[in-house]
């Protein structure tokens, strides 16, 4: 294996979910719904591949698709943008990220990360050669410590990598975060990568879109997804929106790594897109039916909890079960109890951190969920 | 743009395929068909997303795509391997390669290329920091030049990268050269990638998978995918077969770069590999026709043409047509003839090399083949 991928392990999300399937337990782990995204989404995909929309797609999107990306991100950003040229599409946000990473950092390059964090970031970072800087979001409230971030930035930074709502903990990056964080990228020349696959997740305030801010576009790439907003995480389909000049760099990346995205799944997208607002209103008040589910049976169980404003996922802390660390904990609850979580060790650079907090996701149906809390109950 | 990309411009394939739309042209540039993929496989996919297959894959493939894949390997280099550990599905062969390169590669190492080569190639060994080698393949016969390529490999070489059939030139590798080059490998302990996704049009002898040579699977990667074989190029299914040392790095960088490839396609793809031979020999029968057309129309328009043994592609020396180079000639095709063509410069390290040959592609119906060879007997 190449140095740089060397301190990898196979990725947390595969692990669980092998775990999952060997102990017949519970899959609270990886966070992929265990219901199908809408029929007319999938209606479309079936439509598409009937007519013939089988062959390459052009590099950086399907002409619809990236249009359906632009008008939603003018709904949601407020800006009007360029679907030729400020859109990608991508295989997956993983690949925006990837060709974000590869197409625009050079070896030694600065770039400061927010622990805890998806693990592909640490990975493509280390890939580019860049040189991370690390800083932790501590519970309970995970804020970003903004007197650390000013003395992290430096002449050699070039980019800040962000993401809200927040995998794993479910912070929202709020309004006075994301305006210092902005002034501060503007006044030392630093770019923004903002994952925000989550933004239709957010539950008790709205998201910000960092490249809505003012003076932000011109330097963010944001990066964004289909697959957990029309729970069809399978399909793979992403997307990077940046100004052409920074596009420019994602694109080169995206040619060489993959060149183009499933065609018929592109077309399919672009349908699931242009869906009515009350779309997203439906899909919030269902995934917060079942946050209530998983927070009050979590809360039950006798874990501590911490407030989670988006995403469908919460962090918790283990420590009342007196299991040593979040990896003997998630191994104990898989085997004797029969449910997975995610251990968040390996969302820091320094796994200490993260040692006494586990993730779950409620993207499950409510039943599922119900089962694993009591399951919880009964053998914790 | 990162440094390791700056020299390298919008892929070929896209300029011309924009090209040929703007200018109403028949492209027989980038190689994709103009007709539609088996329908039995259509509904595999149809089949598959109504089933509810939407959700991630396993990162290295759903398991019956593995073993479909294992098995087809078997029937082609005579070798069993182990699906669920040699095999890896990933978005396409595009990035099989990113991923075998990124993840076996460090920066400083040697890799032996021979031009002229696919384009990514180029770009990820850029992105990995390799020391590129380049050992050109010339006409008429784009024979391997044994001795260069033994006075070229070194302690500090990594790799050979092969690509068998070979694109753009239709070469296909002989038995007596890849003898050699394996041979070189174990004297030396250099790994081959080879790059087989045309190995099912070989028309005029037997594809040898170099896994399939004495002593080599253990230091070889082979890369494939359905999408030239089963004319569903926008697919985007791909695989690396490797020793499990070996996928072990090929992973790691396919997780971080893509995580997963699209789930109801890899399901589809799975009953696409399950086809009996008869079906590949169709396929063959089918582009032996296309190929006739397209030759023997270019030889009487008045290319110099080159034998061909596999592929959907032929290279053809434009000079006689008196324009400066392959990049004139393309232009003057597109705009006053109406044909789309592929200039080979951007295959070379050194453009110049490329300067007197053309690729055109015969993987599209007959009557647009005979209409491209009208139009260039009328205005060439
Ligand atoms: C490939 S897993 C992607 C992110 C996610 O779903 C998770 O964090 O569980
Ligand atoms: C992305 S184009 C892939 C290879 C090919 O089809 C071509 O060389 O035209």
């Amino acid at each position: 294996v190449a140095k740089c991928l060397e301190k990898f392990k196979t990725t947390i999300f595969t692990q669980m979910s092998s775990l999952a399937i060997k102990h017949g337990a519970i899959n609270l782990g990886q966070g992929f719904p265990n219901f199908d995204g809408p029929e007319f989404v999938k209606e479309a995909a079936i439509q598409a591949v009937r007519d013939g929309k089988n062959q390459y797609a052009r590099g950086y999107g399907v002409p619809d698709l990236n249009s359906a990306i632009a008008a939603r991100f003018k709904q949601d950003a407020g800006l009007d943008i360029d679907p030729e040229k400020d859109v990608t599409v991508t295989s997956g946000c993983t690949e925006a990220i990837a060709a974000t990473i590869l197409g625009l950092i050079n070896p030694g390059d600065e770039v400061i990360l927010f622990a805890p964090f998806y693990d592909s970031y640490e990975a493509t970072l280390s890939m580019a050669g860049a040189d991370i800087k690390c800083i932790t979001l501590c519970p309970p409230d995970f804020a970003v410590p903004l007197s650390e971030l000013r003395s992290t930035i430096s002449k050699k930074t070039r980019a800040i990598l962000i993401n809200t709502p927040h995998n794993p903990t479910g912070k929202m990056f709020t309004r006075d975060e994301l305006n210092e964080i902005a002034r501060l990228c503007v006044e030392n020349d630093v770019l923004v990568f903002t994952d925000e696959v989550y933004d239709k997740l957010a539950f008790e305030m709205d998201h910000i879109s960092m490249a809505s801010l003012p003076g932000m576009y011109d330097r963010t790439i944001t990066l964004n997804s289909l697959g957990k907003t029309f729970s069809l995480t399978g399909w793979k389909i992403g997307w990077a929106i940046a100004p052409p000049h920074l596009t420019w760099g994602v694109r080169q990346a995206h040619s060489f790594l993959t060149f183009a995205t499933s065609t018929p799944m592109q077309w399919a997208a672009a349908t699931a897109l242009r869906v009515p607002d009350s779309y997203y209103m439906e899909l919030r008040r269902d995934y917060l039916a079942k946050k209530q589910i998983l927070m009050e049976g979590l809360k039950e169980v006798g874990f501590k909890l911490f407030p989670s404003s988006g995403t469908y996922f919460v962090v918790v802390d283990h420590t009342p079960f007196g299991l040593e660390n979040d990896v003997s904990f998630c191994e104990y609850l898989i085997k004797e109890v029969g449910v997975v979580a995610i251990p968040t060790s390996v969302f820091y650079l320094n796994p200490e951190e993260g040692k006494n907090l586990v993730r779950f996701t409620f993207c499950k149906d409510e039943g599922t969920l119900r089962a694993a809390v009591e399951r919880m109950k009964e053998k914790l």
